[in-house]
């Protein structure tokens, strides 16, 4: 268990190397998630081909399970004696507590206090230890500082970390390993970790597929970035799509930028009736966050012509008791 | 195209051969659906293993499909050639449809006018032509003779058809393909069909694992019938299941009597615990008939207790707008 590179060493941008070792290190921990075809979905959208990378089958139901195993598997058990700590609403805490609990080591995690019921019981579920905040990104600063401060663990960011991005990237290595010449791979876009280890992994190994990254219209700070070659922060971002609010990471914004083709932005309507196309047609529960992929050819944003397309379904921990189309 | 046998001949029951070339008949028209493992519904019941049959990732949502196809492509283009008749309210006026499209030929099919508009929809979709009658047996069993006399069309019973079972007896060849050694396989009970076609195959290929059905407390009937051993019909059957309404038929009621260990019943409430917590853990959408397997478990009906479990999943057509644990 655990390895000899220190967990802090975050100085470079991960490389398909290190994609391929993280693929190795959390093998035994993770789901080989299936990639489902559509051809409902195919026909509407006139594409030769529509696949889904199921990552709401994920260990935790999301693909966050990756990314938190990676980080925590590198760590060796001296670094990891103290434990590991997050701040997250949503499904990093619940990555980040699932791999503790292999690990049988302490995860605290700060959440906010407005998060939503089941996640903080599935949080739990997994043994970690919640400390809850207000709901400003102030209050989970401090708080989380202050955990650190008394407890010495180690803080697993979300996505602007060089493991948790390897982690992710893995779903790269599964995809392409499904032995189609995808035209077209689409990626939902929040903090950048997801897109950034699965780009990382298509341009090393299948140069010619494009990658196109979706966020919702009320958090489209990854767009302007794009465009701007810059970090632009968007105020007050607003989704329904609630696991793409944070603004894109350094790291992500590095890589991105050399390999995602577009960025393109749907807006929650669509994302909405996207997710209940998916639930309808395909049988399985996504959410929110996972829908913009298919919103994004809903609303025209991304031409699916007679193309091979793999869309990655980042997870399904929705709501059940309150569902968006239905008022 | 077709076959020399006349559809008509209806004097057998269907037997592991019938089944087989049931399968090289419908294999390029149905998908062969994936069985998901559930490591979380596994520990909450104790089993050691628990596995799903995805039919609700079949074409048109629900098994139906395979019975459909068997008997339409049984049938030779003579027979064929003033189209097919069903009457249903759900998934088998789809699989006949769907099955009478891929051979180019007509098909009528009898709804309730009560029937719900997606499904009333869905059945449009394949091209059907829709007649709606009262919802009351009399009326259906009119209005579908009145039609056949007009058109001459062949009439494909949704269960009391050997075509049909043949049809849903390839998700046993399929399951058994897994290669795993299942100690109980646990089915929904409506008309018959499925059970009696999957258990067929079980006991034929793989006598020590125990075939149990399933069906609604409200619609009693066939554990009735199998205790009394004899057809036992309930007066309005009443559950939330809609597609486990029917009363058992002939034929389904020798083979279960034959080859099925037990059949358990479940009530209402149960039901809709068990589909939230399918749709929750894994993700996927089921409707309840489909549900009725993981409520015997929950409800103690069936013991779980360290055994390798099989569960048929045998539908996806939920009603998205209105969920069943939503008040």
């Amino acid at each position: 268990m655990g390895n000899d590179v220190p967990h802090h060493n975050q100085n470079f941008l991960p490389q398909l190397e290190d994609i391929r070792s993280a693929a190795k290190r959390i093998q035994p921990h993770i789901h080989q998630t299936p990639l489902l075809r559509c051809s409902t979905l195919a026909s509407m959208f006139g594409a030769a081909e529509f696949h889904a990378k199921c990552e709401n089958f994920q260990k935790v139901g999301a693909f966050k399970a990756r990314g938190a195993c990676n980080a925590v598997f590198s760590l060796n058990d001296e670094e990891l004696q103290q434990g590991v700590l997050a701040h997250s609403s949503g499904n990093h805490a619940q990555g980040v507590a699932y791999a503790a609990r292999l690990r049988k080591v302490s995860a605290y995690i700060v959440m906010p206090e407005t998060s939503s019921k089941v996640k903080i019981a599935a949080t739990k579920t997994y043994g970690a230890t919640i400390t809850f905040c207000k709901p400003t990104l102030e209050s989970r600063m401090e708080t989380t500082a202050s955990i650190q401060k008394t407890t010495g663990a180690i803080f697993i960011h979300p996505f602007n970390d060089s493991y948790v991005i390897a982690g992710q990237g893995t779903i790269g290595l599964e995809l392409l390993k499904e032995g189609i010449l995808f035209d077209l791979v689409v990626i939902p876009l929040g903090g950048g970790g997801l897109i950034s280890g699965i780009s990382t992994v298509i341009k090393a190994l299948s140069p010619s597929t494009r990658v196109i990254g979706v966020e919702p219209a009320g958090a489209a700070d990854a767009s302007l970035s794009f465009r701007n070659n810059k970090i632009v922060p968007v105020d007050s971002p607003q989704s329904i799509a609630d696991g793409l609010l944070a603004t894109i990471g350094e790291k992500a914004h590095c890589i991105i930028n050399r390999f995602v083709d577009d960025i393109v932005t749907v807006n929650d309507e669509r994302i909405i009736e996207a997710m209940k196309l998916v639930w309808q047609h395909m049988k399985i529960v996504i959410e929110p966050s996972a829908a913009v992929t298919v919103a994004a050819f809903l609303c025209g944003a991304i031409s699916a012509r007679d193309k091979k397309i793999a869309v990655v379904f980042s997870g399904g921990n929705a709501e059940l008791d309150k569902l968006p189309w239905v008022s």
